[in-house]
């Protein structure tokens, strides 16, 4: 099995990235915080399908985690993330990445660091409201990744939905020279989506957790069904997570997939958003919910 | 007289920039908001002598004004501007630019733009006291113009020395691709700072901006003869100024040329900072301060 080269120092990213494109080779990014998982591997192996070298970033960015959050304890395995993208190749019919770069944290916020990204509105809303100045880091260290290693495409998972609307503001306004791509959730045979926090619950609340997914899978039918009321939708979901034991509702909505906003209607496309505490373990998912025209 | 290509477009201008790089060809960047005068015109001729290729860009930025300030009677003129810039062959024994790059202010903020960029502590001292949100708008069109022109190097004028510091920190911070060069401020013939605010001043207050300049050649002088009491040249600066009818003192300060914190002692490099309303015009200007080795 070949394994990806791991590389720390960013001007060495960026000298391997330039001379790729140099050589006409279109360059994929997949920035991740490790602990990787299917939904990450699927990244991984779309851009290497896409683009001719393929740079994985490993990197648990503490400017993304508030002061009473999960950063000290957020799973970190360099070694076993790198088997999982040498097994590309096989699982996958792919090839592996070419490159995993895995800065330390200093080497990315030195102690005089002081600059920040904010993206507006979008931020401020949901994950935003509850999770104060995630998406600043979220913004900065993505900004920062872009400069490091100036790839063609990036690779993001729509698991995190707003992070990818986020992202697309900041690119748009700022001008970055980048395409975004975004990827299905990947699931487990259950339902639930795939996430590093997975880890973290029990198996009482493994069970507790499709909640999450269910309230989704309702939304979508609800849709399907015909509901146009926006509000009876996210009323029907808070319900369905509410009534699951030691789950904690954080948000549940139907929101415009752009800006995020709140819908009373869907007119057309919109998305369904939902967080929860289960037990101790924060999760998040979101469903794309199309309602079919001229219905 | 060959005249520089104008270009609104910011795509067709990295498209320029990028062909000039894969051709070996180095490229410098002049960040301007127009209304050229000696002190840009050197920056011009400078990246022309140290670059094969060079972007002048012209834009008067509306998110660095603040909403009392002078946006909107900000001199503009794109006309001149070029053939100032294309006369440059001539006087100055250089090349005139290559390119000069001069968006609508819609493309680029476009009735959705959300995002900023925030440089802290540096941003909030001095200028950024006197003018909030002042260094927000300078970072974010500047990162802008770096992404939209992904030159080899910019140069920046050391009239808007805090703007200089806000953008290396910005550089460093994020990692940008580029080499900040800050060229010496150009004076006019009695030690006026060449500055396009120059241009609304009456006779009489013309005469009463030399303040300014006139404190910070009592603070070479007092540094010269030996003085280290960073509170004393200060105060000294202070007091020319204010000895001056209609000129009205916003800061006058000895400085650490990186943090921008005051000073108490010069114990190695600082710079003096002045800023004042000379009748309606507010002016700036400073002077690096370098006390001698070992006295």
């Amino acid at each position: 099995m070949h394994h990806p080269r791991i590389i720390a120092d960013g001007e060495e990213l960026r000298r391997q990235v330039r001379a790729w494109q140099a050589a006409g080779e279109t360059v994929g990014l997949v920035p991740t915080m490790g602990a990787l998982h299917a939904g990450h591997l699927s990244l991984a192996a779309r851009s290497v399908r896409e683009c001719r070298r393929t740079v994985v970033t490993i990197f648990v960015n503490p400017k993304q985690f508030g002061p009473a959050e999960d950063f000290q304890r957020y799973p970190r395995d360099l070694i076993r993330d790198v088997e999982l993208l040498a097994g590309l190749a096989a699982s996958q019919q792919a090839r592996e990445p070419d490159l995993v770069f895995a800065p330390a944290a200093e080497a990315i916020y030195p102690a005089d660091f002081a600059t920040h990204v904010e993206v507006g509105r979008v931020t401020q809303l949901w994950e935003g409201a509850s999770r104060a100045g995630h998406f600043r880091g979220v913004a900065t260290v993505v900004l920062k990744l872009f400069q490091l290693a100036p790839a063609d495409i990036a690779y993001f998972g729509q698991k995190d939905y707003q992070q990818t609307v986020v992202i697309r503001r900041m690119v748009a306004d700022l001008n970055l020279p980048i395409e975004i791509r975004v990827s299905p959730i990947v699931r487990e045979p259950d339902g639930l989506a795939m996430s590093s926090r997975n880890a973290f619950l029990g198996p009482d609340d493994r069970r507790r957790a499709l909640a999450l997914s269910a309230s989704l899978r309702q939304a979508v039918e609800m849709v399907r069904g015909g509901q146009r009321d926006a509000r009876r939708i996210s009323a029907a979901m808070r319900q369905t997570i509410g009534a699951v034991e030691s789950v904690t509702l954080d948000y549940a909505a139907v929101v415009d997939p752009e800006t995020l906003e709140e819908l009373d209607r869907l007119d057309g496309r919109a998305v369904a958003l939902v967080a929860a505490k289960v037990g101790a373990v924060r999760l998040i998912d979101n469903e794309i919910l199309n309602p079919p025209a001229g219905v």
